[in-house]
């Protein structure tokens, strides 16, 4: 297949892609065509359909996946297809995986990273409730494998929230190691569970948008409910742990203005707000290097200033 | 018994009250005493035991109930006890209302108004959520009503969380009369629910001080899990209606600088916040004017500014 | 009148609008054309004049009326209007009501009802006052009758000041009814002049935009001045009430940063504070579930955040 | 007289004071004493009366001036007066200009200054204007030359009013000159004018305290009033100019925030408030300097940081 | 040479401007066209190169002197030119000073008004130092001559460094003898020097440009360390005088967010950062009076509100 | 010694403390008297002189070293000193140490893991300056050890510098190894050079409070023209790669309003600004952990709200 990103100018089109929106419009000459967008992966493209009557046509609908026959071409310094024939395509003409972005990392190699993570974690009661959720819940597993991190800027993709949690732990692990003081278990098992609302938060890729539960809840408050749940399955699970626990889940995002109803009031609390947006803001940085390709400085909406790779010599 | 707000210098104090605080001191000339606070729900007043020696004074402990029996005299402007004895008293010898402050209008009363709003609420689901907190959970019941709806400024004291959830749920069904886009069931459930987490958020009357999950957790997010275990007993609660009421409780300080984890997004949620804020700020102001004495011009933290009683002619 | 909101593609049209602006332009190939802007009460639409020589041209200019006849049509997804002959139109040619976008509830009943309320005040100089303007003052009744409350997001019509001044009084009536320690005649006079000087700080319908006293000195001083005015014509109006009355005015922005000089500082410009914010903001939302016909979220300007109409059940 | 600032440990005191709070106490072996505070111009000082039986004890008042005849004394690293006889003085026994704080400069002067500013105006309204409060306005023109400019921190004496608007208007006259595009006329007449009210903000000396209106409306609102008020008395003082007048005076402290209800919209007005923040911030930095007698730093509330004095070498 | 703001539809353009912007796109029907935009300092104005094989097209790159044939046409309301030959132009054909836009002022009478000042700075180390920059270093005189004082919005052209310098060195002077406890030649030596470090910070006009230093380090970091190197170079120079001149310089933003390592803590600093604020805002509004031609409102981004000119009568 | 935490009611006190205040006062019975506190590491405690003739009394002062013989006595709750004799004490007599609080850990050891940190930096140029500072100027290197990484609230004491500064590259070095995009030897020399501008921020202990230039310039521009002057010693350093370490130093306080003259632009500024919050931030919370003895929550300052220790069980 070829990909949206390495459409050129003049390339003949003859693929399946996503159809994202679909709409119709009149030329200056009083003809009828259609403005669809088509995306994958690895990005949009628009289309113009110029022969509103051609087959097909009427068959489809914005999220169904469509076969393109089309030419690419400059229009206005934007390339765009002018596509000749399109139509609704079957499931065994694509793969889906083409159409969700993912981490460049292996997510099953990141999710025995986290087992790990969870095999160190001494205190029985946290340890159980870490095998509820990542061991023995076949739907939550699946989920969080395929769910992103965020909508946008960082870890936008799906693993991101399995690359984002695992980046999480291992900062927390380090703070555990470098400040004695911290409780490596209470803080270990507080980073894996940080975001576990986020598989209820963002649809499924390839739409990833915030669900209406989403919106109205968000993934703290619904986190938090997800482990108050799982906790009152484990006997004798201590209150004051459930507590502190989801403490830590509840302040994550460090202050009020940032969605946490709680600001963190211990120091695992403390240590795994830090961790969480350290994580978020070097993989921002980086996402940004990997599609920059020069020295010049930009504008971050994310940084709120001016940025730029590092020459560094 | 003699209130603490009707001692004056000069008088024989023999009564019991609720000892706040317990510490030893040294006069000048080396001599041993001990500082004591003791309160009712009137205030607070200083006392010295010169005699440190004297029977009964190492028997109690800070929140004990004492019998005190010594003189009222002012020093450095300010009223003090002289105690010539002090005892721990008997659960016999007083009435624990003397040491909770009370809501000035009946509880009963106005449960019953709240029985009555409930009443109104048409939508079978919300109606069976109401009645199984408010007329089914005997627990919860007695606690709803002993509960303040905060530490200070206002409505803190017994009776206080009935009053101010009375007040909010009044503001909201005149808010749906005069807006009939308002879902008024929706609005008057979440007026009626929007603090039930208080009730573990404050310990009980005397103390009315800010529990351990209160810190941890806040009555945001113990509200939402209290709502969410009811919801789960009714069978066919719709999720998206359970969703709703849930963002209403999330969302009722209305920003989340102030604590919720979400903004009001539905016309609800956002009459509700208002509704909070203004029963919260108007009976805040209420209760300085019934403090205040003159027309001059006070600094109120509350209002961040300088306040008074109106003329008005 | 064929509306603009009912304009459809493929419709001819020939009606009197009003010019909002009015461009000359040139074609790739050198053509002369204008680009005219024309709308009523219901919305605008872009129009193209490609014979720029047509009679009746030069003869008009912006925020005239003017007769168009032409073709609806789709360009690139949005329709506009090819204008074969437009003129300057007569007076007798149209309704300027067509052009007001008024409030769609009747104006002289809610004014009735605004009478209904002055009736209730009981102080003899606030009722003199409120007579002085709402009923003795022929010129503030028409221009107080034609005003909005806004130039967008709520009230943003024709009637909107006495819509927004009636919910807003009868906001404060049920609060002087819930908490007794409130004036009520001190706050029913306040609400319904809060907003009098808005009639000078918008421009009249169809313009209604800031004039340049409104620019310069706002509602919010211009109003105290008025008021000001009628009270010295009051034989024997208290200072201490005419203080009060212009506090009232002066803070009912709530904070400094909303624009009021003074934040509130007795307890009937609280509750007029609240009062003026909820009734703007409620109303507001009104107006977006009006306009919306799905349960989608949407990002909101005025509430700075995502908001979706209620599903309720 | 011995002025406050004077009186030294061991000193005899003699002399009438202004008596600014009174309060009865108990010595702890419950003998009854006063606590008063007197005061003059130079500052204030705490006094003890032991004999709470002496002759004039209950013969005055706080505000009232007293003959005191005591003795000062060091008590816990503070001066004290213990006093032996105090009574209500006479008129006669007291200048009243020893209980003011004044201008280090001389009011009529700065006052001539003024004048002199004010026949540099050459438009006609405004010259008018200026002469009407400046020049015919006897009650006005006394009020002003004993007005301070503030409370405390800058300018916070007799006489402070005056030298406060002279040194605005200088800075003023000379943005004119420097950048011509300025209105200067127009600058002046606000600059001279931009506190007027403040002669009715604050009571007069020796309270030098916020009046009722003062915090109901503030001087920038009466300030507006009162120059409306004379501009009415003008016959065809353009509105325009009136306008841009108030608006001056209405944003004179350059920010919502700040309680001007307008921000400045144009040049004068910019300039103004530029004006203003300079001369009262350098005016506060000088009040600084002369009270401080190190080069230590020392953390200053006014300008929210540690300032010291300069070395310069 | 005919400059950008005086081309006309119709025109024939035969001259040289400076490339900012050169991109290939296609039309509707395939065929290859150039967007270019030309510039000089007195604007921009797009192109379009039909005829993408037209002889020299290849042989120029943005940044890049050309000479331009072609015909000024309106397209959708803008203006642009249709560009029949395009060649990159010889160093003779034009002159550099067309291309950067200049002070209405003379620079070199300003740099004199700068020396002059300079002569009345008595102390020796002072002197000397505003000498060594000033006087001494020609490299450092060339650049500061050329500078603009800021990327846009006030005293953005070649001169804006020296004119708005003389502006701030004015007010300073003028502050000193307002205010006597002010160190003039303190002051008049920071404000001379309090922006030299943009000589660094923006790369030279046509560009005027953040450079690469000028994004990591910032005018004020860079000013720190030229005028330190110049200092160690005064053999006794003091060290206290030194830090507070630094001081001064580091402060001049006055506030820590607006990029100030520290707020004001000596009076001239406050002074200093009154005298660089005030001098940028009324330049500013300066420039937009002279663009603006009507007394219409307009929102300004520079003042976050809306502003107009001053009728004045 | 006795420390001063370890004086007890009834102590006999014979040792050598440092004295901070010394004020004269006078009893109630006019009786001189001396107020005096004394310190050492492990904090302070006030002392009464009553005979303020005793011999030795007028020899010492603030700041200096006394022998202290005298009685502690428990007055108001608080334990003080009754000084029977006192006297400026010989250097032979106490030990330096003993009044400056220091690390906990071996400040030698930790020095050590610096100078490793040290040898993994592979740039020449970087390596380079490091051992400019940390290996070749004596002064630099004992300056470093002995200083605190401020005031109060985290690594307040002796050695409080070198384990910061040791924190930070630890976690930088983490950062580098998680994250491979980050330049591992621009970080750690950043994050071993982002404080040094503190050795002359605080002055030496027993005393570590600002010093002039810590001030008037703050330890971010020391830092910055230390570096500065180290670079200019090493031949060939890259101006670019001077530039980023700068600017690292520059923004590692993350945001404008807290002292930072630029933000972050490259990822080894975000990673340092992060590594320094959070070290600073844990760091402070551990302190607040070894001072608490209860699993209360107290309101910190540092925290802006209530923390408490971990139960974690």
């Amino acid at each position: 297949m070829r990909y949206v990103k390495d459409i050129k100018d003049g390339y003949t089109v003859q693929d399946v892609y996503l159809c994202k929106t679909k709409n119709s419009a009149t030329t200056k000459n009083g003809k009828e065509y259609l403005n669809v967008i088509i995306a994958d992966k690895t990005g949009n493209i628009d289309c113009k359909i110029w022969n509103a009557d051609s087959a097909g046509i009427s068959d489809f609908e914005p999220m169904d996946y469509v076969f393109v026959n089309g030419e690419a071409k400059t229009f206005n310094g934007n390339l765009q297809i002018d596509i000749r024939q399109i139509r609704k395509a079957d499931a065994s003409e694509y793969n889906v995986e083409d159409f969700i972005p993912t981490s460049k990392k292996d997510v099953e190699e990141m999710y025995d990273a986290i087992l790990k993570c969870i095999s160190t974690v001494e205190n029985n009661y946290l340890h159980a409730l870490l095998e509820e959720f990542f061991v023995n819940d076949a739907e939550f597993i699946k989920a969080f494998k395929l769910s992103s991190a965020a909508k946008s800027i960082h870890h936008n993709f799906a693993g991101g929230l399995v690359e984002h949690t695992l980046g999480v732990a291992r900062l927390c692990a380090f703070y555990a190691k470098q400040y004695p003081a911290i409780n490596k278990d209470l803080l270990l098992t507080a980073a894996l569970c940080h975001d576990i609302g986020k598989i209820y938060e963002y649809s499924p890729f390839p739409e990833n948008d915030y669900t209406d539960e989403g919106n109205l809840l968000g993934h703290i408050v619904m986190g938090i409910e997800m482990a108050g749940e799982k906790i009152k399955g484990i006997p004798g699970f201590p209150k004051d742990l459930a507590n502190e626990l989801k403490h830590c889940i509840a302040s994550h995002h460090g202050k009020l203005e940032f969605g946490s109803p709680k600001k963190p009031g211990i120091i695992e609390a403390v240590a795994l707000s830090y961790a969480d947006d350290t994580d978020a803001k070097i993989q921002s940085f980086i996402q940004y290097i990997e599609d920059a390709e020069t020295y010049d400085w930009n504008f971050s909406r994310a940084f709120d200033g001016s940025i730029r790779m590092t020459k560094g010599e």
